[in-house]
This record gives C-alpha cells, sequence and structure tokens, in this order.
C-alpha cells in the first residue's frame, strides 16, 4: 500500500492515537482503510480516465498511486473517503461520493508478501475500495508531484502497472473490470 | 410497473418494434428494462431527498412513479439510462450515471402477480436497478404532474408507498436499505 | 452489536491482543468486524428462512443476534466468516462463504447512537456484512441458548425485531432487501 | 457469445417463441440471457478452479464457453441460472445459485462489433453475469466435448483466452477481478 499520510501530527483530534500508540496497533491489530480510484466519466457514466498521483518514494524512485488512507475512530466510511479525496485532489476536485457503503470490492493488504495480492510492510490493513467519479478541477497536494489522468489502457498498461507498489495496480485493473474498462 | 412512455410513436429510428410488434414481444420475452431512483445527495453522498414522479392514471387514481422504461434494441444501459432519466426528469437534471454496470438488484415484474413482490399486467419485464444521484434542476416532463422531492422516511412511508404500484414501492425501499437509509 | 465471545483468552495466538490492549484500540481506532446472515436457501438459490442466535444478555434479557465477531490481525476476512459461522453454529454447519469479498453492505456501529443505524456502545466496529447460505446441520454454540430458523416475514416482524439489539434488526431487514425477501 | 442450444424444439412450453418468431425478436429487441462462471471453492470460499465447457465450433475450430442462456418468458432469473448450470455441467452439479439477484456485471452483446467488449453476430443480447460455485459431479451434456477445470491463471492465460469468443474470456477475467484472482 503506497503511503499516504494520514492527517497532520498537530493538531490532533481528541481520541485519535499517538504516533506511538498507532504503531503498536498497526502491529496487532487490522487497520480499516478506504481506497478511492478517482475518474473521469462522460454523460453515460462510462470511464474515460483514471487519476493517479505521482510520487517519489523514500528510495527515490518515482511510484503511482491511487487515493488511500485510514478511516479514523468515529468517522464514517464515506465521511473518510471525502477527507481522503479532498487532501490528495484538492478543495475543488468535486468528488462524487457513492451512496451506498457497498464496495466493489475488500483490498487486504498483509504485511506477508502472497497471502493477497496486496502488501504492506507497515501493517495489515483492510481497505474498502471505490470508484469515485470527479467533475470539479484537481490539484495534487502535499507530497504528490502531479495528477496525471490516464485511459485505462495506458493505467493498466505494463510501464504504468510497474510504477504502482503494494497492489495498487492490481486494485486498479479490478476497478477497471468493475466499470467494463478492463484492457 | 408503472407505465413510462418509452418513445414517441414517430419518428421511429430504424429496427424500433411497431406498437403491433412489441405488442406481440411482450407475450411470449422477457423485456430489458432499467429504473432508475433519483436521489439528492450531500457532500458525503449521504441521501438526503428522493424522486418521485406524481402521475394520474387511466382510473383517474394519483400515483408515484420511479423513472423507468425500456432498453432499445442496439441501446446500451447506461444510455438507456440517461435516456430515461432525461425524459422524466428534463434535460438539465445532471443525473450521475453509475460508472459500473452492476444494479443494485434485478426487479422482475411478472404478469402473474405474486411471483415476485414485482407485477406489470401487460408484459413479463426484468428491470436493471440503479440509485442515481441528479445535481441540476429537474422539471416533471410529459404526463407526469409533478416531481416530488421526499425525504427517504416519507417516501417508505405508508401513505407514499399505497400510492406506488407494481412494485415500485416495494424497489424504492430495497433501494433506501441498499443505501442505508431504510427507517 | 450485539457481544459475541471473539475468541478463548487463553491460550491466545502470538501477536493477538491483551484484554487489556483491546480496550485501549477500542477507545481509539475503528474495528474490523464481520456479520454474517445464516439462511436456508432451496435449489434456485431463493432464502427460506433465517438463522438466529437466542441468547440472554447480561440484564436477564432474551436477545436475537446475527454471527458476528472481530477480524483478527494477519486474518482474511473469508477465514475469519468461516471461524466465526463454525464457532456459534458448529463444526458441521457447512456455510457456503462468498467467492467474492463485496460484502452487500458496511454495517457502521458506532459508540455514539444515532450517527449511523447501528450502535455499540463499546466500541466504533466497521462491518462488512454478507449473507450466508449454510447447508448443514447448525447446533447453537457456548453462550447461545438456541439458533432459531425463522421465515423472512417472521424475522423481519415486530416481534423479533425488539428482540435484535445494536442495529441487527436493521442490518437483517437490509439482508432481505438484498436477497428480494423484504416482507 | 458462444450458441448454447437454449432448449429443445419440440416440444416447446406454452408462449415460447417458435424459430422464426425468436428470429424477428432477435432483430429488434436486446434478449436477456444469464452468463454462469462455474468455480470451485475451498471451505473459505476462495475459487481454486474454473469450469470451462469444450467445443467444436460450426467451423470446426476448438471453442471454451461459459455457461450461457436465455432467460424464458415467466421464467425467472434464478431458475434460468439453475436450468442451464443443469443443462451444460448435468443433473448433479449441485451448483450453489446466489441468494441475491444482484449480478457482479452486466454483459451486453451487440451484433456491432466494438460498442463492448462482448460481442453476438446474431443479436443484442444483454447477459446478467453470476459466479456460481458448484459442489457436485460435473458432466459435460450435448454439444459439449468435454468439461475443463483450470486454475484462474489458467484460464486467465492467453492459451485459452484465445479459446474463448464473443467476449466470454473478458467475462472470466472480469469474474476473477471479482473474486480476488485476477492473475
Amino acid at each position: 500500500m503506497t503511503e499516504t499520510a494520514d492527517y497532520p501530527e498537530d493538531p490532533r483530534p481528541d481520541g485519535w492515537l499517538s504516533a506511538r500508540e498507532l504503531a503498536t496497533a498497526r502491529s496487532r491489530l487490522p487497520l480499516l482503510y478506504v481506497d478511492a480510484v478517482p475518474v473521469r466519466v462522460d454523460d453515460s457514466g462510462d470511464v474515460v480516465a483514471v487519476g493517479l498521483l505521482l510520487r517519489v518514494n523514500g528510495a527515490g524512485v518515482m511510484t503511482r498511486a491511487l487515493v488511500s488512507g485510514r478511516v479514523m475512530y468515529h468517522e464514517r466510511v464515506r465521511d473518510a473517503l471525502l477527507r481522503h479525496l479532498e487532501k490528495d485532489l484538492g478543495p475543488v476536485a468535486l468528488p462524487q461520493i457513492p451512496a451506498a457503503p457497498q464496495p466493489f470490492t475488500v483490498a487486504e493488504y498483509f504485511p506477508t508478501p502472497g497471502v493477497t495480492p496486496y502488501h504492506d510492510p507497515r501493517q495489515h490493513a483492510v481497505s474498502l475500495a471505490y470508484v469515485v467519479p470527479v467533475s470539479g478541477d484537481c490539484q495534487p497536494q502535499q507530497d504528490a508531484l502531479d495528477l496525471a489522468w490516464l485511459t485505462p489502457e495506458e493505467a493498466c498498461g505494463e510501464q504504468v502497472q510497474v510504477e504502482m507498489t503494494g497492489g495498487h495496480g492490481y486494485l486498479l485493473r479490478q476497478a477497471m473490470a468493475h466499470v467494463g474498462r478492463l484492457p
């Protein structure tokens, strides 16, 4: 699972975990995440482009990622989705958060590689995955260098897939299968 | 299934059925329909209102209905959804057609009452059902007297449910269960 | 959310939380759960009965519950489903765990009543909910007095609904809406 | 869409179409189909094998196909699924027909290639697609030479995909994405 900063360290709302407490929980409990595949759609809802965040990881390697992040204590899943989309795509992205909580799939990121197609060396994270159309202007925020809009064919192509780590490339292909745009 | 005029009789694109041919097909084949539950949502995607069409039926009785209609030959399901929503709610309703073709349920309208919760005395219709957020201005079209926006609680209430025929009230409650707003 | 003992206190596999650590986590993080609605189906997959566990709670009141429990660290969702179904229904219940991880809904149990239709005074739990046909012999285990098979109509009826706490009655009705058996 | 004989020509239940009437309907209306991806699953519901029918088509070429067929007038979708699975896999295949009518996707077979990933030169068919675990003994019936159980990796491999026509290979990969077994 590609790293996404979940929240600024300070100030932190009451009841959220300190960095140390989060580290302990990460080694003992599955953490609840959401993954969003941002898409552009035409009037008929057909996906015409997929938005991928471009980052440079700690090793100086370029990676591409979906929008991803933790669900906080006392936060609804739909509010977590909105928060992470606005955090990564900017305040005027106008994401269309799904009316129904049913995800298209559940991505299980294990610290041990190979248990599932997803992997997160830091933790066991279970992520509810949604395809989210965005209709507004998107600007990469914080640590992202760029937000690139690719066709489903480009996004599922070999070249882009190798730049996606932890199973995000796999999850993207599942999303494209779900919307009928798997190449 | 509440009647919705599917298309103007004339002119008709090549390959569409004449009224007589449609009558024959209706007595022999399941016809493919789409049902849309138009909703207003807040920024988090939570459903705040449901749009119901008000009509007077042949017997002079007031009825409320979802958006519903046939899928035509060589028409994609997503294009049929858009066509019926624009036909019933007007050209600037701005419906957000789902990116994925997976419906929340399949409503099977039988000419014989009691086989399923849905009933259409005219035909065997199988309908792919979607919840569709609309963000624009909606104006009832054609034969509808009004488009009323009700809360999920009102829409699922006894008084409104009895005004919905053929199982539309049932389908509406299924839609509200799907989005987590069943009262 | 009706209490279900998650696991015997001793012995406990490596890396699982102690009772005290779990208490801390419960006050700070959303915990991941699964909910299963056990059903009997006919050859066509139509639901003919729903299995509800009968328990007496701490206050001496009779309650009915779905199968419910936590997903453990390094446990797949499908393995958690199987474990809880076997724990509550016995080793020869033969549950048909869904091939796909997509739940029919996500139930968000908040410690604060009224945020969602679900409530758990102990914690913020987010539960992936599945309808699970069981074809074998079921025997209530551990703390359950009985496993009763009710028709969908009985299970959604007023009398049974009031015996279900924390939103389990609501989730059951959502499940019945999903399978087309909401009364 | 690979041809599957829908029903014996004689005798035919009342109200079913004659061959000539069906030919006319095929040129004017979308026909309703079901597609089933037969799978073997382990105790946790994980897909371990996919069943594909082997046939020789009119041109003498070997093809592999999913279970597929029409929904008849006054037939429920779940009964059509059961009928086609028993017709193709034999009477003791013991298919686990889904409790819910929600398909994992809707496959739209157009007579014109390229409109969607699916193609059927004979007609416009709209198919509700389900993954169906089968637990019994399967025997290829009628026109099928063999029923082969392949791993998801084999079934999605180049060699098998080219033997699947009309988009069945595509639908199979969508099914594997849905169950988390896309290679």
